[in-house]
This record gives structure tokens, C-alpha cells and sequence, in this order.
């Protein structure tokens, strides 16, 4: 049952060596890895201007502009750092790889904490923010905003466990669809400014700023908030493994057009709002007033807004694609379980897809689904990985003093500084919106990735055998002594059964009867007798009516000869039911047995299967 | 941790032997017995009223004194069937027994579903009904009704798990003292009758009849509200091995003071009743009222409202003494699971209790602890245990025609007939409120039990060996092939472990590697290499990725040669962790192949524990 309908969802299994059709060309991973970015256009600018306009009024527009050109040189200073990264580590990781090699293993765990945080929150944000989107073009649906968001995330899920091209040939329309319609929507807005065609928002003039302090701090409040424009670019440094060969240079390429792509429409889109003079106002998005003032409310109008919800929705996916990836990576290293390493059915990292699916649903529900109450808590782990990966590659060429490494190191060395002072920013402006939050996950997502990886070491050092000592090892059989005990409660087929086992295996067997009344003492040693089996029959009286202590106590009784190497092998026959509910009908002693003798490295537990026809 | 919170909780165990010193006395068992039959006192009268009053205004306190001596009759006849069915079934069961015995097994199982059914909701009604008076006193606990009905369901569940006379220790008190407090109500209220120092409610007279029906269909309707009083009469004769020997001397004479206390406390409330012509009034129950007009509102007023509240909880105790005994005297039939004959740490049917909890518990949450809801869904199940109970004796009687059987038969089979009558009158008024709901689960109970009886049986007969088999039996060593197989994902402390116990229980051993790409597999065949060991290592490829699937077939492969009786057994190391979380940080494949292959009757499953120290 459960079966067939996974196969109808995820698709048939795929052969591990089919990965490489699954595998990205330019033009399907650059619409995956860029719906992150490329939909925060849609509301970079907006967040500039809610900071400017009422402050400082009309004058907003022009501050605006000097802002958007500080991003955009930000995006350059950060396209050129991840370029070099993807050179140097065409693995993938990002961040957390070039943080880990140059700086160090905290500074590595730290980045990947960060970035794990911020791929669920992109999740919780676009998905609630999509979901926002649909309910306001049905209010009726309004009340029902987390349902409808989790179906989403349950579709997105779905969609990327069927793994990474299917996802690609989906999702790869909508950003290129509102890639054009933006880019139409400049073109002809900049058309009807240069033949006067336009109507001016006049009204902007009335509105006066009311702001008093230093124009820096104001300026640098709207940097930090139009930084938002900046989350989803490290994707494409992540996901070099994910492209075709030659992988390095695809990646590279997708990076380019990708910093291209959010260069025009954020700076085009920036230039509409200075010529049209388009002020935020409330139900309605800057980039939606900028639509209807260049094409008024006809096709193109609608189609702007609808493509815009569906990038939205869609860099979600970004976060799909990427989370799993960086999950393997870290996982490869033991900081997180090293199931987020294999892949499913389908040959994507399913088990990352899941967890991210579960725990950003976990999200949306905490939150209601609110855009707004989930947006603080955003971006601030970006910003602590780019200053980390930054501040790596900062080191490396310091480090490495490679031909012309003093340029590398002043534009690393910049960006580092930048992106750290944002994150400052970001972090302080924020703080009380719920940024705290961030600030006491990352540190015990930390902490819990680095227990993991101290268990996964020690184990390795318990575990290693070194290849002289393989050499060494020889198997002498009958050098060990192995005793059997086999508990029975009656003497039936099942029992019989276990007993007959037990004598293949060893010469020395004992079944074990834990009596509880009189009775049935004096019926098993009856029955025993007519058995005539040269077998001890060892008998318990339980007075507090324990099965597993007596037990226990019989095999430490019997621990006297033991030497190092002897096993005890308790033989037990087990039912295997037919139907679920019959498991409720048998006491599952078996259970708990296993589990009070588990933690003693000398009793092997063998189970006989007795299977019930009934 | 778990255990000293249930020490703490339950207290120490107790041995099998000391289970006499847990009996009852007759003065222990009478209160925690008959608390049920001695509470629904407290309504009983009122329940009359509520028909009669509306009806036919003032005429309805006479009618009531009538309807009263009627169930008091009815009382009677069941007390005389129940002390027969007492002396004649000392091993407890009741209707269940009775009906088995002499009726037939689907009759004996209806009457035992349909007790346990009534036990739950007596659970249920009684703690809501306790926890609205606590409510009422109370107001401003109101809306956390469900709660407090919880915790008071805990605090019971745990004191019934400390132990039968423990229990009665703290369960006896409250009885007694709404016994006594009654009784000098009854007593003060005749005086001041007879002394003429009383204030009648004149209001009463003013109150009209609406009715227009048939005199004898109201009155029935009454005595079927009244009926109410009867349930809990049967938990003495189930319950007659808890008592100290000679039980059935206890039990009867027990039995015969319950009778005796309900007839004099239910007489004399509704005597008190005529004298004083209280009818009920929104908000304050009959027996409140009479309280108030005999004694006024002071310490006696307030002392009988304490009293009727407590033992409305107590009332639920009476099911939690009976459920666990009937559910084992059932179980031992295997009609319900095994599970519920055990005795717990302290000698208490602990899984029956525990059952009962979270049934009733359940019950309370869906009914959000409305007593008004709950109780039509009560009594049914009662009469129709009464009448098969009755109707067995009376087929009991007629069979064995001992001398006087005549003058037996006669008092059953009228027992027999009112109660069915009773069952049936019930059934019809109370169908549209609720009772439906018992008329479709006491089917379904009986269909699981016959389900669950069929299951024992069939597995009794395939595990059953005679006494001349299990002479016949021998255990010829070396008959039977133990070929094993050990799974290994690489070449370490755990598999080396595992291979060398392997090696101590058969000459034919295989290893087995599961390879999922080719590097692995190279990896591995050179270790083995290395150590040089006469163990064959079988590889699959496994182009899935799957690991269980190659298993299965490579053991179905080699069945070439197998014939009945031999044995395949699977080798497995299994990491022992110190910390629960660290179970998520490993593979649970060992789970997986066991799940694969348990129901595969020739393939034993050993696991070598490795003790993980970090």
C-alpha cells in the first residue's frame, strides 16, 4: 500500500549511475538557484523606501538610488568572492568549506549552522509569503493561510523528492516568465519617460520627512534592510557539485548571469520608482504601483503580479535544493547525522528534503504563517556566513600570497567587513523583532554539531583497525566458549523449536523457566522429565513476579570462568504475527529482555522466528 | 529516573505471597465496593422527580414514593439473585460467569462487554459528576473542567496501582461519612416532622400537570430514571475473590449491608421528599434542598454537599476496583489480551487499571466532562448484564431442579423479565441521546473478544504438544545445517567481533557486503585481503542503493539445498549507545533486515552487542 503510493509520488528508484542525467545544465539551474535571489527584487526597493519616505520625504528617491548602487556593488564584491570560491572548492559547501579550510573548525561549524537556519527560513518566509500572496487575491481563503502553506510545502517536498531535474523542469519557467516581465515592464517604462508619456505621482511632494538624526545612520538603516536583495547568492557556490561537467565553469557562468540578472531589475526597477515617484502605500507593493503606473491595469499588470507570487513560492525552492546539498557535505565531515549523506530512491539527499520540509512546517505553524513575525529572524545567519566566508578567503590569499593577492585581499577584506557590519546592523535593528531567537539557535546548533561529530570520532577510534592489525587478526574457532540459554515460559512447538536451535550451535545450553506460582514450577518440571533430554532445566521462583532480573542473575551467577571473549548467546523464540493488532495479544517480554541486556557486550540475543498461521 | 518516580508513586513491590494481606475486610470492602450503588442515592429520587413534576405537578410525589418502593422491590430481587450467583461462583465474574456457564459463550460475552463498557463510563460519569460539584462551588474553575477531571483520574489511577487495601485506607472514609450524614438528616427531619416544626414548600401546589399520556408510560419512565440507584449492585459478586477467607461468607454478608444502606438511605430521602415536597429547581439538586430545609444552611448543610461530592468520586473507584478483576477473570478465557491477568508490582491488576484510566480518560476529553452528555450512554449496559446474570440463574435453577427450584426460578425469571424491560425502556428513551452510541459498541467489543479468543486457540493448537510428542521428541545434534550469514558495511572492531562469534556456532560462514558504488567495493576486497581468513565475502552491487533487498535474495539463492529444520542464521553487530539521542546518528538497518525477514520462519537473527563507551 504505503509502497505504490510512494512510487506514484516520487517516481520509480533510479540507478546510482543515471546521477549525472539528473545533474544541472546552465539553463535549468540557473532559474533553481536564483529564485532566492532574483524574487527579493521584488521587494529589496520597497524595503529601501519604508525606511526613506517617511523620514526624509521626497528627498527619499534620491537617497534611494546612492542605496540600491552600494547593494549592487555589494552583490559585485560578493559575486567575485564566490567566484573564487567556486574555483577553489569545486565540491560544493560554500561558506561552510572555505570558513573550515582557512579559518577553522568553529568558524566552519558556525557558518553552517548559519546557513542551515537561514535555507529553513527561506522556506517559512516564501512559502508563508506566497501563501499571503494567494490570500489576498481571495480574501476567502484568508483564514486558512497555514493549511494552504503547508500543502504547498507538502507539493514542494514532493516535487523535490522526485528528485533534481524533475524539480528543475517544473520550477524553471516561473522565474524566467518574471525575468521577462520585469524586463519588459523597464523597457517600457524608460520608452514612455523619454517620449513624456507618463503620470507623475505628484503627491509625493506633499509628504515631508519627519527625521532628525545623522543622515548616515539613516542611510545605513535602509542598506541593511534593502540587503535583503542579497540572501539566496551563495546557492549557486553550494550547488557546484550539482552542475554537469565541466561543473566548475557552469557554476561560474550561472553566477554571472545571476548577478546580471539582479543587477538589472534592481537597478531598473529602482530607476522606475525615481521616474515615476512611487511611495509605498498600504495593501498595495511598490513593485505592483510601479506595474500599474507604466502599463495601467491591463494583461501586463495581473501578469507581473502573478508571476511574482510564484517566485516567491519558488525560492523556497532554492532553499530545497541547497539545504540537502550543504546537509551532505556536513555530514561527509560528522557534524550532523550521516543519514543526510545517502541518497533515496530517487537520488536526491531525501532525507536533508524531509528534514528541511518538517522543520520549516514546524515553522509556519509556530508562526501562523506570518510573513511578517518570520522576516527578523531572516537573514541574519546570510550575514554571518558571507563575513565568514569572506573573512576565509581573506585568509587564504593572505596566507597563500599568490601573484597579485594584495588585490584579492582588498576585495575580500572589504566585503568581509561589510557583510560583518550588516550583520551588526541587521542584528541590532532586529533584535527585539525576534533576531534574539537566531542569536540562541545558532550557538546551540553549534554546540549540537559538535557533540555529534566528538560521538561520531570516538566511535571511529573505538572501531579503527589499522591494516597490520587486520593482518594480525586470526579467528581460532573453539578458542572461545559459548554457553546458550534459552528462556521458556512452556514447553510447546515454538519452544521446542529454540531448544533444537540452541544444540546446533553449542554444547553447552541451559533453558531458563522463571516461575511466578507453585503450579506452574511443578507442571514445567513434569513436562520437562517426559522431554528426557540431557538439556539443564534451570528454575527461578520469582517472588515479585520479574522475568528479566532472575534472568540476569543467572548469567552474572555463571560469569565465574568467564575470560575475555566468551559470549552468552540467550536463544529466545520470537511470534511473527500476521496482523498488526495480534502483536497486542502477546507479551512482548522478547522487548524487554533485549533491552535490559543490550548494554552487556557478551551476550549475543538470537531470536528464532516462529511464524503464526493464525 | 522512571523507576524511583514510580517507586515514589507506587511504592516498593510486593511479593506474590502477600497478596492476602491485600483482601478486604468487610468494613473495607463494603465502602469501596458499594460506593457506586451508594452514590447514584444521591440522584436517584431527583431522576424520578425530573419526569414525574412536569408532568403531574403536585400528584407526582406520591407516584414517586411508589416508583421508589417498586426499584426498592427490584433492588431485593436482584440482592437474593446476586447472593445465589455469589455462593455459587466464589471466583468472582458475576453476570459474566453466570451467563457463560448457563447461557452460552456469545451471552457470557456480551454481559462481560457490556460490564466493562458500564465500568468505563461509571469512570467517566462519576469524576465529571465530582468534578461539576467542585466546579459549582467553585465557579471560577469552571472552564477548566477537563483538567481537573484528569488529574483527579490520575491521583485515582495512581491510588488503585498502590494495592487493593491501600486503597481502601483512603477510600473508606468518605462512604461512612456521607452514610452517617444522611442518616441524621433522615433521622432530624422525621423529628421535626412529627414535632410539627417544619416549613413545607407550599409553592409545589401551584405547579400543574401537562401531561395527557397513559398513567403506567409515565411511571415507567420514571422507574427507568430511577433505575439509575441499581447500578453498582453486581461489583460485590464480582469481586468476591478480593475478599479475605472465607470470602463468600464476606462477600454476602457485604452484599447483604449494601442492600440494607441503599434501601434505608434511598427510603428515606424520598419519605423526606413527600414530607417536606421539594421538586427540582435549576442549579441546586434535590438532596441539597432537603438538606437546606431540614437543617437550614449551616455546618450540616455544607457537610452533606462535601459528602455527596466526594463520593460521586468515589463512585469511580468501585469501577476501578471491578474493571481489573473482571478483565482478568475474562483474559484467563482469552477473550482480552493475556496482559490483563498479571499482577503487577503491587499485586494490583496494574494493566487492567491503567486501561480503564485511559479509556474513561478519553471519554472525559471527547465529552469535554459533561456529566449531562455521559449519562445516557450509562445503565444500558448494566441491565443488559443484569438480565443475562438473572436469566442465567433462572436457566441454572431449571436445569439442576434442586429441591425449591421453583420458588429460584420464579424470583429470576422476574428478575429476569423487569430487568430486560428495564434494559429495553432505557434503550428506547435514551437512544437518541447517546445510547446508540453503546448499542454499536457492545457488538463491536463482543465481535474483537470472540476475534481475540480465536486467535489464542489457533495458536494454542498450532504451539500444543502432547505429552506422548514431547516423549517422541529428540534433539539429534548435527541433523539440522546452520548455515550464517554476516552482514558487514566495512572492516572494523564490531564486524571482526561479529565474525568471530559467527565462526564459534557453525563451519558455514559467509560475509556479506552490500556495495553501493565501486570505490566501496574495491575498499572493501582489499581489507579482506588482508585478513587472510578462510571466511568467504560474497559482494553485491546494488545499483538502488538498497541494502536489504540483495540480502533476502542472496539467501533465497542458496536454497538450493536446504531442507526442513535447517537454519540460516543473520549475524549482526549492534552498537549499544549511552545516550538515547545517539540512536539517530546511526543506521537503524538491523531493525530494517529483521522487519524484512521475521516473517521468514527458518532464518534466526543474532545480534552481537558492541558497547559504544563515548
Amino acid at each position: 500500500m504505503f509502497g505504490v503510493l510512494k512510487r506514484w509520488l516520487i517516481g520509480r528508484p533510479l540507478q546510482s549511475k543515471s546521477i549525472n542525467d539528473e545533474k544541472y545544465f546552465i539553463r535549468t539551474g540557473l532559474p533553481i538557484l536564483s529564485s532566492d535571489a532574483i524574487s527579493s527584487v521584488s521587494y529589496a526597493t520597497e524595503e529601501i523606501l519604508l525606511v526613506l519616505v517617511p523620514a526624509i520625504g521626497v528627498m527619499a528617491f534620491k537617497s534611494m538610488l546612492w542605496v540600491s548602487l552600494f547593494i549592487i556593488a555589494l552583490l559585485f564584491l560578493l559575486v567575485f568572492s564566490y567566484k573564487q570560491t567556486i574555483e577553489h572548492y569545486p565540491n560544493g559547501g560554500g561558506a561552510y568549506i572555505v570558513a573550515k579550510e582557512n579559518l577553522g573548525v568553529i568558524e566552519g561549524v558556525t557558518a553552517g549552522a548559519s546557513l542551515l537556519l537561514d535555507y529553513i527560513l527561506t522556506v517559512a518566509v516564501s512559502i508563508s509569503a506566497g501563501t499571503a500572496a494567494i490570500s489576498s487575491a481571495f480574501p476567502a481563503l484568508a483564514k486558512h493561510n497555514v493549511t494552504i502553506a503547508i500543502i504547498l510545502l507538502i507539493i514542494m517536498t514532493i516535487i523535490n523528492l522526485r528528485g533534481v531535474t524533475e524539480s528543475a523542469k517544473v520550477f524553471a519557467i516561473p522565474p524566467y516568465a518574471f525575468i521577462l516581465g520585469i524586463l519588459i515592464m523597464i523597457l517600457v517604462g524608460i520608452y514612455r519617460y523619454f517620449t513624456g508619456d507618463i503620470v507623475v505621482n505628484e503627491n509625493i511632494e506633499s509628504i515631508k520627512g519627519t527625521y532628525d538624526g545623522l543622515y548616515m545612520l539613516l542611510i545605513c538603516k535602509a542598506f541593511s534592510s534593502g540587503c535583503s536583495a542579497l540572501t539566496g547568492v551563495e546557492a549557486v557556490s553550494n550547488a557546484v557539485p550539482n552542475f554537469r561537467e565541466p561543473a566548475v565553469k557552469h557554476a561560474k557562468i550561472t553566477l554571472m548571469l545571476l548577478a546580471l540578472i539582479v543587477l538589472t531589475l534592481f537597478l531598473g526597477i529602482s530607476a522606475l520608482d525615481l521616474i515615476y515617484k512611487v511611495a509605498p502605500k498600504d495593501g498595495m507593493t511598490v513593485l505592483s504601483l510601479i506595474a500599474n503606473a507604466v502599463f495601467g491595469k491591463g494583461f501586463m499588470f495581473y501578469y507581473i503580479q502573478v508571476t511574482t507570487m510564484l517566485i516567491l513560492v519558488l525560492a523556497a525552492n532554492t532553499a530545497f535544493s541547497g539545504f540537502p546539498l550543504l546537509l551532505n557535505v556536513i555530514s561527509r565531515d560528522g557534524f550532523v547525522p550521516r543519514q543526510f549523506s545517502f541518497r533515496g530512491d530517487r537520488l536526491s539527499y531525501s532525507n536533508g528534503i524531509i528534514a528541511l520540509s518538517v522543520i520549516s512546517g514546524i515553522l509556519i505553524v509556530i508562526f501562523r504563517g506570518s510573513t511578517h513575525k518570520l522576516i527578523p529572524l531572516y537573514s541574519v545567519g546570510v550575514f554571518i556566513s558571507f563575513t565568514l566566508s569572506q573573512f576565509g578567503m581573506f585568509r587564504k590569499w593572505f596566507k597563500d600570497k599568490e601573484k597579485g593577492y594584495k588585490h584579492k585581499c582588498i576585495i575580500n577584506g572589504v566585503g568581509a567587513l561589510v557583510t560583518a557590519l550588516t550583520a551588526v546592523i541587521i542584528g541590532i535593528n532586529k533584535f527585539t523583532h525576534g533576531a534574539w531567537i537566531v542569536i540562541i539557535v545558532i550557538p546551540l546548533l553549534i554546540m549540537a554539531m559538535l557533540k555529534i561529530k566528538r560521538h561520531y570520532d570516538g566511535i571511529a577510534d573505538e572501531l579503527r583497525i589499522s591494516d597490520e592489525e587486520i593482518e594480525a587478526i586470526n579467528f581460532e574457532r573453539d578458542k572461545y566458549k559459548n554457553k546458550v540459554i534459552v528462556p521458556i515460559s512452556s514447553i510447546n512447538v515454538a519452544t521446542i523449536r529454540a531448544l533444537r536451535y540452541a544444540k546446533t550451535i553449542s554444547d553447552n545450553v541451559t533453558a531458563f523457566y522463571v516461575g511466578i506460582d507453585e503450579d506452574g514450577i511443578e507442571k514445567i518440571k513434569k513436562k520437562w522429565k517426559l522431554l528426557n533430554e540431557d538439556i539443564k532445566l534451570e528454575i527461578r521462583y520469582s517472588p515479585y513476579r520479574k522475568i528479566i532480573e532472575p534472568l540476569i542473575e543467572f548469567i552474572d551467577e555463571n560469569q565465574k570462568d568467564y575470560k575475555k571473549g566468551d559470549m552468552v548467546t540467550l536463544v529466545m523464540s520470537h511470534f511473527s504475527v500476521r496482523t498488526w493488532w495480534h502483536i497486542f495479544l502477546h507479551n512482548q517480554t522478547k522487548i524487554f529482555i533485549e533491552r535490559g541486556l543490550l548494554r552487556r557486550n557478551h551476550i549475543a540475543i538470537t531470536t528464532v522466528p516462529f511464524k503464526l498461521e493464525i
